[in-house]
């Protein structure tokens, strides 16, 4: 199970794995408990069975022992169908059919909620043959089809029942049939006994493995979504209803004291087995043939027990992450969009970037890491009137950090302020708020972009304009483009013989990657885009390093090494530009080269600059 | 409360303040309950009264309506209490004297536990009054200092007790002292039930509002930790036990139904008070007189229900954080440390730096963000073989997550793998981890760096003393001078001319920041580091920039500019190094005018290929 990599010696180290074999090699040892013997088929099992299995909430498999060794899910099925039920007719009418009150009594008891005329809860059998009631299918059938879709989709594979362990349940289950003629007798079943018990008995003698069970306990854990397939098994509202008669009535008379020793909802099943659940986090099964006097397998109960102390896992035991929603906070002064400017626009910039500032905004949005968010903002506002959200890292939102994002943006809809989302897509987890922004009186959508450097290079833009500036005016006199300044009136009339006027149309492509690199361009008028291919698995196709507006060069490098483009220019919009010859600008130089001296002292000044405003970048993007 | 900012108009908007008002609003207008009546001194009340605070885990505080009104705390004492004893006197002892088990029965119930010879559990009176019994102190003064210093702690704010409340508890209770003497008699308790029962009645009559009763929830929410003060009020290893009696019990008779449907912990009081805590988030309090029939305040079930709904808080509905432990993953073909190479170098660093790896990781590491990240270093083993884990955005650890990173740290102590950590103190939460690394066998405490540019550079310069490079070797000569590169053996000369050499020892000042810019360096020998002041707020005095080795030049930019120094240069060693005076320069430019368009290309090539590497560099910062 561990990677190849250059040879044994060089394998990656999996802590995780390595506990696990540890502890399957110590539980395996223990003895105590004996095999499940009224159902003679359980009876059978090789008591010396053990396996482990831990599945994360994103689809990892830890196994150790017999973790892929078939059984029959018994009891640990009733979380599921369950959550099922619960999905099928809601919850009101579900716990009018089943309570959800812990009981002291075994979990074969055929004690039953009188004043409610229903069972206690439906973690014991009772109550979870009322709600085998709940199985869709007009036939048997289509009622066995509907058990092994639903339990397929938890376990991301497809299951069989395990037909010789129905018979023998279905031939000595007595005790349940006594269980459903009581609830029939006093009404809270309809169907025929006969027909529940032969939906539940096949539910019980569905056959899984310790890797299933983890599996669909992560698929508890991840909300309801199957980790390994990306299926939703259940609507993740009735999730907290599933782990919390779980945690209260899981482990039979044995949940009081195993909620707050362990604290995990947990299941556990007359085969052997055990599934605990680690919200969030993981799955875990355990399969040991041996029950104790509560039913519950003793190697599981032992390895679950060690699991949660060794890594800490108890329900209430809290990791506070809220923490971390905001990965980083920028400001526009020092931080810009791939906007090159000149240097007047830069002065603006300088001096009153830090109106704008960037939060980039990471994991699940829910009420403590929003409430953070928000408490961020506004604490900005007496100072950064301009506010980027970057959503880009934000996998999930819930209802109510969409409502709250809502209000936030209605509150900044004044003449003063101005919120902006980054990354925030009309589909997926955060289409909610879309919509909702798209929705909200007064405009609020004119306020999404595509992505971070949009929505920055909008901002700048807008304090250039208010400085007023306009980053957009035409050049064209060449003493006034950048790489030229301070030449003398004659050395701007040679170039002026020299210069070949261009014109591009919107996505014309001036300058193409391993392209000799013979010219160089002025722009006189509009903007154009330097990108490079983007790495694989990068979702763009291309990456924009930077875009350059009138007064500005590109391909001056060719001045000095000639050899080959290394990145792409295009048009943004339609372009006038001015190309230079090297091959004519070298012959010029030899016989002026102070005007060369003075352009290369241009652009080492300018490269300098900018590389010097790339090192703070890199210090505000490092920090 | 709202920050004042420009005027009215730009007060920062508030969403979740707007909520609470609302909320108050609402819920201020509900009937139904009534003012406790058993203690005289209660039944005073104004039934009309209704407070809402919240407390975040960091301190916030958001209140609405009475939120400053003072009650007795009652009931609510009950968990805060039963940590203390917990942290008093170990888990074990405490549940020889108290059980963990719901009970059906009401507050004030007089069933015990005749089994275990207990009080059902620390939320019912009766477990309330054993819990009592173990507060420290040798007098009833000592004692109820004891009681003030606790909650004190909690509250963050020094309490007091509302002695006529205390007085007509006293006088009245007299139930309470029948449970008492009960338990007297069958051992439950050893001391006099009336010195019991004078701690007990005082406990009760703590004065607090609903502000300090959030911020105590908030100390619960927070691992034990009072958010206003930074004071630890309880151990963090009790807060699960106290949490899971609060989720089974703390709602009295209520509390299956409230753990279902509303999922929060939380605690009760007869005064009208509900404390709620949402773990890792907030703690939440409502004080309205009016109770129901359960002892449970009306207007507080209906805001925590409205709260839990609109929130969605229920302990179930799970956040899956532990997707976000790594922040960033970098590469050393693209990020390198602030050292500069020269061209042989860094064709090394382009060629070979992937298989450095530089993982940020960020949140507080437990099971499931740890087994994440050892994930992912798990499949960069083929592939990256030097890796660096830069842990400044860590800010607790728990024990599961120190000894699996030892494990991993073991595993990598191989001659073909390194790993190192970066920002890992030997002081604070991660000192565990590095305590760990210095008692492990092998000497790994030698991987353990300071921060991340420093772990960076060790493992740059371990590539390329591989590849049989060394960036320390020694250039005299200044023909092997980056700046001078392509320079005819007779310019070579008449540089040699005018070089100064110039000897600095470590720690030296070479260049300081607003000097006159007249000369220019190359280096020789050794290696210097160029800084610049840090931005307020940042921990550091300095941001080192660049270091750099021989053959590299620094100061170049007063060739072009003259003008004023604009970083600080300091010696990292002994540095032998050559001077150029500008001036001299220029005039030996003026008669040659080639050599310094050649030294000019040289340096535009250099300033072009490193902002080139500085926006690859950014661009992955970005990502």
């Amino acid at each position: 199970m561990t990677s190849a990599g250059h040879g044994p010696d060089t394998a990656a180290p999996d802590p995780i794995q390595d506990y696990l074999d540890d502890l399957h090699f110590r539980i395996g040892r223990m003895s105590g408990g004996t095999v499940a013997s009224y159902i003679p088929e359980l009876a059978k099992a090789d008591p010396m069975q053990c396996g482990i299995a831990i599945a994360t909430v994103d689809g990892k498999v830890y196994a150790a022992g017999d973790a892929r060794t078939p059984f029959t899910i018994q009891s640990v099925s009733k979380p599921f169908l369950y959550g099922y039920a619960l999905e099928r007719y809601g919850r009101e009418a579900v716990l009018q059919r089943v309570g959800v009150e812990p009981t002291g009594e075994a979990f074969n008891s055929i004690v039953l909620d009188e004043v409610h005329n229903r069972p206690f809860n439906p973690m014991v059998n009772a109550g979870a043959i009322a709600v085998a009631e709940t199985v869709r299918g007009h036939t048997l059938g289509e009622r066995i089809d509907t058990l092994l879709a639903l339990f397929g989709r938890f376990a991301g594979r497809p299951l069989a029942i395990d037909e010789a362990v129905f018979e023998s349940e279905k031939a000595t289950g007595h005790r349940n049939r006594a269980i459903a003629y009581m609830m029939l007798n006093s009404g809270m079943i309809r169907a025929a006994p006969e027909d529940i018990l032969d939906v539940y008995f096949r539910q019980c003698a569905i056959e899984v493995t310790a890797v299933d069970l983890a599996v669909m306990g992560a698929a508890l854990a991840n909300n309801g979504v199957n980790p390994l397939t990306g299926e939703r098994a259940l609507a993740a509202e009735f999730i907290p209803d599933v782990l919390s008669v779980m945690n209260s009535c899981g482990m039979y008379n044995y949940a009081g004291q195993w909620s707050y020793d362990v604290g995990i909802p947990a299941k556990s099943g007359v085969a052997g087995s055990i599934m605990a659940v680690i919200p969030g986090q993981l799955g875990i099964a355990v399969f040991s043939p041996p029950i104790d006097g509560h039913g519950n397998s003793v190697r599981g109960v032992a390895a679950c027990r060690d699991i949660a102390a060794t890594f800490g896992l108890h329900v209430f035991k809290t990791q506070i992450t809220a923490r971390t929603v905001i990965r980083r906070e920028l400001r526009a002064d020092v931080t810009r969009s791939k906007r090159v400017r000149g240097p007047a626009e830069r002065r603006v910039l300088d001096a009153e970037g830090r109106r704008i500032a960037i939060l980039e905004v990471q994991g699940p949005l829910f009420f403590g890491s929003t409430e953070r968010l928000l408490r961020r903002v506004g604490a900005l506002a007496g100072d950064a009137d301009h506010l980027i959200l970057d959503l880009r890292r934000v996998p999930s939102m819930d209802e109510a950090a969409s409502s709250l994002l809502l209000r936030l943006a209605a509150g900044f809809a004044t003449p003063q302020r101005s919120l902006a989302f980054a990354h925030l897509g009309a589909e997926g987890p955060l289409g909610d708020l879309h919509r909702g922004l798209a929705e909200a009186p007064g405009g609020l959508s004119g306020r999404v972009f595509a992505d971070r450097d949009a929505a920055l290079e909008w901002f700048e833009n807008r304090l250039i304009a208010a400085a007023g500036l306009s980053g957009e005016e035409s050049r064209f006199s060449l003493a006034s483009i950048d790489l030229f300044r301070g030449l003398p009136a004659e050395d701007i009339k040679r170039l002026e013989a020299m210069a070949r006027p261009f014109v591009f149309e919107t996505g014309d492509t001036l300058i193409r990657a391993g392209d000799a690199a013979n010219v160089f361009f002025v722009i006189a008028r509009g903007s154009v885009s330097v990108q490079v291919p983007a790495p694989e698995r990068d979702g763009r196709k291309t990456i924009r390093i930077a875009s350059l507006g009138p007064g500005l060069s590109f391909g001056e490098m060719a001045v000095i090494d000639g050899g080959r483009r290394s990145a792409e220019v295009v048009a943004r919009e339609r372009v006038v530009c001015y190309g230079f010859s090297v091959e004519q600008l070298k012959e010029v130089g030899e016989a002026h080269p102070e005007m060369i001296v003075r352009i290369y002292a241009n652009m080492t000044r300018d490269l300098s600059e900018r590389l010097r405003r790339m090192t703070a970048e890199v210090e505000a993007l490092e920090s």
